[in-house]
């Protein structure tokens, strides 16, 4: 059940909110692209400042963190809801709320976009899983940095943009080294890794404040870093 | 189908939302006392700061005013999620988003809490509607300002505030003189002036920075304004 | 994001009820003329014979308004249902029940059909926002009467059809006037107006006896009163 | 799983419709007074004028029987709609629309109220089924005639009314000699004898037009006629 | 509202489950030659040994036949999805609960899979019901025989596969005469002879253990036994 | 947000499933006392051999692991919906499908039985979620074995049972040293273990052959091994 046409990309949430019009009419503009030339889009938005708005206040009046992350999956969808409206008739004007709910939206053809799905599950994780249930053999994540590096670049000026690698050796470096621990989980959890690897799903890492990255990606460059699922 | 004991909280957005933690947490307060003393209440949560942020760049986009609304309403759930699960097992832990998902929770005897439910109608009109459709006979609308004012208190140094007054008059004050028009329309706009009419709903106005503000116009007190359904 | 092809026709529900079955035929006949010559179209059925049945029968047993619209609303949705099903594959065999669901059913591409949303709204406000969310530039609406009069031709019988105005002397007639209060604003309540005039939308209203009527007035003609938004 | 403060009352839908104001108040009081005396009460209310309306309307449009029933199950929910809401807060504020839903709401343990559910499935079909599933013992079935007749009483005057009877013989009267087709089947049809057989379930047919029946019928009367299971 | 390239499937759980991985992969591979040939199609997936596992236990322990029925549901349910998600993009991705849903599905163009809506209706009367919804006049009914038998094959070594018939007839054979109970009610319980006869469908009874049987119904030929429905 | 006498209970898909009946009897007894006690429980029902037949079947049709998971998940709701209607009026009756829908149902007040929730997500993690999202903490998982044993016992005949640890003592047994893979997964994922950690959640693992074992953990006993979050 592979699809080649198929691909997801997921957005982070630092790109796609009130704060960032003209980036977020930049990515309306790619996908348009790419829609009609053919390919069938999935796009996953992360979380942002206004989700970590609603989790501070929330930690400071004692939820518990899974109170405190539905709460911010609900943040990502008010983020989805702007960019699905953004895209008009492109797009299935609805945010799915979990992978049944997303299936049915895909049936209608449409771009369909979504934010989180469930506590305890990253954006990133979610993304991976919608790709390995769509065939997809592509996702583009559009990142805040500009890929993967070899070792914590805001503490290192040495670290390396690694342009190359495969999951067990981003495994190695995000996890097991855990050298630069939410900064790295934000590229890719272990979850996501492990989705990935097992949907045999190339990964492309790009800086997303630039939205044509993402087409570049798609149309076969590699604009940040390439992780490859075996 | 008049229910003494019932009653409905409205709540302006720059009160309940995650810059106002402590004041999130004085509302927890009042209404434990209020749901242990015997009320039965409805919430109903403004939109705020978010709200407008996700407005001001969907418009900065070309959206239409009605898709703006849906964003906005959007908004204002997040709030009243934000409450609902800070009130735990006083409240149902769902937030409805129309007059029927409404009743359904009402029928389980909690604290319920929405945001607006629909383009084209202002919170300050679903609280109205709800206190029609559960036979509540008062409305407590915490808001920004201290009550209703004569003439616009920001404009006229000399504005006074009303203490008590009727729909008639308010309506009179507030839409057909228009002096201080978005801020009137915050308090009252006129579809919900003609539902507390028809339903004869008394309405306290009270300055929603002080929780007690609400405990005290429950039990009898007239903090701000009160107006009389006749 | 305006859409040329995409239209709003709002039917009364005196001529899409049990009572009427040609007329729902002659209706169903023009929706499908117009949907193949490549229209997308949004219908918007109001209330009836029955909604008024059922209103009368809660007022007897004491029900307060709030309740009674969500009634009214039922109905309507009945009448919808019944047009929904008439038009076959050509719309979405659903009703949707806010703006929200319209917009995930308008994702399929086909007719949609609903009636009232939320108690506090009127059918003709559901259409006029309807329009301004999907960006129709043109709203037909097909009522009891033959367009517009400059005073309540029921009373005067010097009544005369106004052809051509704008939403601001509309308003001037049919609300600050109100000369002919029920028949006013079953035409036009000030919501719609609202938001006609802020979403730039043209109106027609029509004789909705005819269906013809309706084919007429998205051909460019008007065969009753056009609304113009400026 | 057999509770026997469970009761069932199906009513038909001449009783529970908008002509009918002063019976619903009769019925909303003969259920109170059963709430109160600690009975968990499920209501059915069938079709009735508006049902038939839409349906022959449906049927000249050329609508199959499938999407007429369809039609006839909306507007027994628009019955089932009226007397909920006058029941207040005895009763779950939603109408059910599946066995499912009715599950989910008979949860809240309020008295839940529903039309149909299913095209090819009669409301006293739905009201063997509920009563089988709550584990209740007792269905009455509030009918527009006095209980059963030996043979048809419009056509034959010496017809008797049958004071006590088996599920066999009434299967024997009602469906193998069918001398009184439609209004036999009204009583009950082969699909609800089965399940009140199989569910050891005792029906008691009684009058509706008098609410009162229904409570002799539960308090151990026999008003009408009286169908023991095996 | 007929519509000749509008087709419903039932296929026997005994085909569509775990067990049968090659078949269920027949399948898809003759829908999807349908598909491609412009039929639309809308499958029913009957139980199976899952179904009755879970009946099995619930009666053990106690449970009312109408909640068993829904368990039995709940497992047809399970194989809907095995075969919604082998079909790919071909198929609507999600299980619609009733006639309702269905029709919603259906709308998207799409092959729509379902198992049972509701207890008290089996999935031979769920088919019919769909048939006569969207217009098919032809409803192949893959089951586990070579088609219907003058008497019970399994006790009367002579019993002769009838190639033609109509429904009066079937009536006759498999439930006035009820030679062979279960296995009778398997292929045709009444209520779905019923439908099939109102809604003037066409049933051809085929051996479902060969996919290619379906195909071959579909295209005109009579591979089991042809109920004609006048 | 603590709640002393909120308690989650885990069951293995082993014990809850059609095929043993009397363990599911055994189960709603000792809810049914704990329930009578005082205590609110959520039950979450894993997979067993139903799922992994879905899941083997899926597999040789070639369907990706994240659409497995969807019917893996679909199956444990069958387990779910099983208790649940045994458990008839102490539970909710319904089974949701998302933590939302958990925490509206949690509002009844009843005992709330789900299965899984989403791809990508264990049901032990789905249950420290619950625990988490309740105030719980305490969560008792009936499994297949003893409790945690320091290496596998099916591998060396002197692994030890470990009667009191804690998470971290838990993560370096089961996942780091991963001496054995599957088993020990299914005991606790590091998902599960890292929610319990920061919910400061007590877990008892107990051989959930015996339910006795759950009412004793939740009275004080250590039946197998308890895991302290600290």
């Amino acid at each position: 059940m592979v699809h080649p046409k198929n691909i997801v990309v997921k957005i982070s949430g630092k790109w796609i909110n009130p704060d960032k019009p003209e980036i977020i009419g930049g990515y309306a503009r790619v996908l348009k692209k790419l829609y009609e030339e053919g390919y069938r889009i999935a796009v996953v938005v992360g979380g942002g400042r206004v989700a970590r708005e609603y989790i501070a206040a929330g930690r400071k009046l004692g939820l518990s963190e899974a109170v405190l992350d539905l709460m911010g999956i609900a943040a990502t969808r008010l983020n989805a809801m702007l960019f699905t409206v953004i895209l008009d008739d492109l797009a299935y004007q609805g945010v799915p709320r979990s992978l049944d709910e997303f299936m049915e939206a895909w049936s209608t053809s449409k771009i369909v976009i979504c934010g989180g799905f469930q506590p305890g599950q990253s954006t990133n994780a979610v993304s991976a899983l919608i790709a390995e249930a769509i065939g997809a053999k592509l996702l583009v994540n559009a990142t805040t940095v500009q890929g993967l590096y070899d070792k914590d670049p805001n503490k290192y000026p040495d670290a390396k943009l690694i342009r190359e690698t495969n999951v067990e050796e981003t495994y190695r470096i995000l996890i097991e080294e855990q050298h630069y621990a939410a900064g790295g989980y934000e590229l890719m959890d272990p979850l996501s890794l492990m989705i990935i690897k097992r949907g045999k799903i190339t990964v492309k890492i790009v800086y997303g404040g630039d939205p044509e990255n993402v087409y570049r990606a798609v149309k076969g460059e590699n604009p940040g870093t390439t992780i490859r699922p075996e």
